[in-house]
């Protein structure tokens, strides 16, 4: 079932990407993958840790070029291969609520989202639908303005190439 | 899965009833019984809806004895039949962030919470294990201060004994 999207909240990406949706679902979930390309460069990816379930941790360190590391936790919530990722940042492990008020990282405000992958098998490749739901115009705005577009057009952007050359 | 509790963070309530796993599931689950025994009486239930599938919103409206109403809104995030029910109060429906700094209802302060209902079988009836999972020390406290063990405890002799009826 697809969730419905309300503009007022939520922002949504979508790309038909050259690449199988094997391979895509491969990059969304396989830590090893995922850590090459889900933040823009010449940001990385320090460590990850994928518990694929529903309740299991998603935790990922970003690092920023000059080494500074910021660590997120979030909650897998749906995962059907292949064809959708759901998981939010307002929970941890086991659908613990998350600490609040955030973690006052300035440079990297907390957004309380849950975010929606949705994989479609085209014949030329995979289409991907990225949705990410906030609770209020102003954690909307806030995440528009953190480069919501941008960002996470460069790291699908990031995903194909990378899994273009895992395809060889 | 029985989800490990944190000492630190969690309130757990234990209670074996004299009725059998599939009246007790029939309780949780159903409107029509829930709203009879959801809250320690003379508060009432005014309303409720269960929308019973992972993502599915859980809406409750809690009535004082002047009449008051305090709506709150709820995520399930998983469900096993006569087994596992599990919900949050950091979600609405489809999963949506829910708003925050919450509601400013002082008289029922919002506490961040996922609950956790698990059901076993006996030969005597029902052993009903509920866990309440919080996000840090202060809200475990917030939690009992607020009548954690008398108000679940309470409901879970209210559910007993509607079901007792409801059996007849």
């Amino acid at each position: 079932m697809t969730t419905p999207v309300d503009t007022n909240l939520d922002l949504v990406l979508k790309r038909e990407l050259a690449v199988p949706v094997n391979l895509v679902w491969r990059g969304l979930t396989e830590p090893g993958l995922l850590k090459q390309w889900f933040v823009p460069k010449p940001w990385r990816i320090a460590d990850c840790r994928v518990d694929l379930r529903p309740g299991g941790e998603f935790y990922t360190v970003m690092e920023d070029p000059e080494g500074k590391e910021f660590p997120t936790t979030g909650c897998f919530l749906e995962i059907i291969k292949e064809k959708r990722l759901v998981w939010t940042s307002v929970l941890h492990g086991n659908y613990r609520p998350a600490p609040s008020p955030a973690t006052g990282n300035k440079e990297c405000a907390h957004i309380a989202m849950t975010a929606i992958i949705e994989l479609e098998a085209l014949s030329s490749g995979t289409r991907y639908t990225a949705h990410a739901m906030h609770n209020a115009p102003e954690q909307k705005k806030a995440h528009e303005d953190m480069g919501f577009h941008d960002g996470w057009g460069t790291t699908v952007t990031q995903l194909e190439e990378l899994l273009k050359q895992e395809e060889k």
